[in-house]
């Protein structure tokens, strides 16, 4: 089992989602909880995050039996942060209908003196102010891999940029690689981004796979062609607990991030074909081998 | 050398293209032309379509230099089929600014005796009934790849569904396949045509790569990671040319499919990188092995 834990610090949410496949509302979601659940099937996970005092006891029981350590989750006075959204269509992106930040608008994370040593690290999407703040309480990670977004991108550009050499991956779509690296092809973001000093790029591509790059190599795997899709939500954040939890089980080599990025994809399959966290909970390993196989078959001459 | 010769019946087209690293007027073009220009590294090519009077001398020269057969290239009374478009940003779809038939608009190809015994064919993109009719001329082919787009699939769905069990492969984007089949998923697109009764189906999704499906298997392919993109005229056209053409020279086993897959790629990698067919006219066999290798080592483990 897991050599080392794998620390997460990100969103917790009650998500309201509507998809052609139907509608939840107030169901576990954020990107902490999609990143543990995903990554838990390969290593410990320490999670880092607030909630509100409306979070329902279930989810903390989900949390403690899936062996998720809560010692960083924090509950504060007020609600839980709310999203809803729906997707139509080929569900390729979310319309956010209402946001509620509540108890996460003013979150600064604070690291367990127990959570300190941890050497894999996902630093969810949030002000990178608050990553980097994250990042100064650690000793002396092995792994810090850095998720954004564009709204970031767009108003704390240099902030980002200045993390680049301070991280050891950054994980986003391919939209955000060109919006950041202000390029007008992946193949040219890629080159810059490099040039800034991120040793891994992580490149998400939704329904065409994702993409690894190192300044060594480019390694490329297609997404499971599922027929289930119920609700895309979450599924980058459980790719991004595939990929580092499977290199915190199996190190940091070139190979180690090529099978990462595998059962990252993997993990991103498996979450689309429940709303919320269901199928990703009750994953068996078997079902994440079988697709891990049926994945590098697809790429195999 | 090349065992089988591969016919081809298309367009061929003066086409005015505007792209953001500049613009060329009048410059040769048309799915056949780009086809032919890709196969001929691979096989014998036998070009079938039709031009005006005022084609281009140099065009014709071009054609018989790089040892593509023109018997069956007509030359009718009017002017020759004139395409003129934008590409704008990242350049993934064309803005149509405007279309001129001309003597492409009554065109029924006639297929010269000596082309019957063609074993590879290429149905070019073409209303269902003019690519039926070339059909009905042919001897006995192995495999012949059916082309079209979303103009055909919304005005001749019948027709296109009529034909799949009468052709060896479907080469059409991952939308298309969408909507032929109309699935919302590509994964569910890709049983449904199966299921009637296509046994290859090629799915081009540009930048993102390409896939093969058949009953047996799938099998995906990355886009070359190309950062000189100059015009994605003709893309789709050079990757049909590459994967029918080594498919002619390598044989139809399932290996022999994928590998067809892979130099399809390449091929449609090295058409973007100058407007018109120059860069593939003038690519040589160590260019196409390399990026051919190079494919292989970003999806080998």
């Amino acid at each position: 089992m897991p050599k080392h834990p794998v620390l997460v610090v990100g969103s917790i949410a009650l998500d309201t989602v509507e998809t052609p496949a139907g509608k939840r509302a107030n169901i576990l979601g954020g990107s902490a909880t999609h990143f543990s659940i995903s990554a838990r099937h390969f290593a410990k996970v320490r999670l880092v995050g607030v909630v509100g005092r409306d979070f329902p006891e279930e989810h903390l029981r989900l949390f403690q039996n899936l062996s998720i350590d809560t010692t960083g989750l924090h509950t504060a006075d007020g609600m839980t942060f709310r999203w809803h959204g729906r997707y139509v269509g080929t569900m390729s992106s979310a319309h956010t209908i209402s946001v509620d930040l509540n108890v996460f608008a003013d979150y600064k994370p604070d690291i367990p003196v127990s959570y300190r040593d941890s050497k894999f690290v996902l630093l969810g999407n949030a002000s990178p102010h608050a990553q980097r703040r994250v990042l100064e309480q650690l000793d002396a990670p092995d792994f810090v891999l850095l998720d954004t977004m564009n709204f970031w991108i767009e108003t704390e550009n240099k902030t980002i940029k200045k993390m680049l050499p301070l991280v050891h991956g950054l994980c986003i779509n391919h939209e955000e690689a060109m919006l950041l690296a202000d390029k007008p092809s992946v193949a040219r973001a890629i080159r810059t981004l490099l040039e800034w000093g991120v040793p891994v790029l992580v490149i998400k591509k939704a329904e065409h796979g994702a993409m690894i790059a190192t300044r060594d190599f480019i390694f490329q795997v297609p997404a499971y062609l599922t027929e289930h899709v119920m609700d895309p939500t979450g599924a980058g954040d459980s790719f991004a607990g595939g990929f580092l939890g499977s290199l915190a089980r199996a190190g940091i080599t070139p190979k180690g991030l090529r099978r990462a990025l595998v059962y990252g994809s993997v993990m991103g399959s498996l979450a689309v074909e429940s709303f919320g966290t269901e199928r990703l909970s009750k994953a068996t390993a078997s079902d994440i081998e079988d697709r891990y196989k049926a994945l590098l078959a697809m790429i195999s001459l």
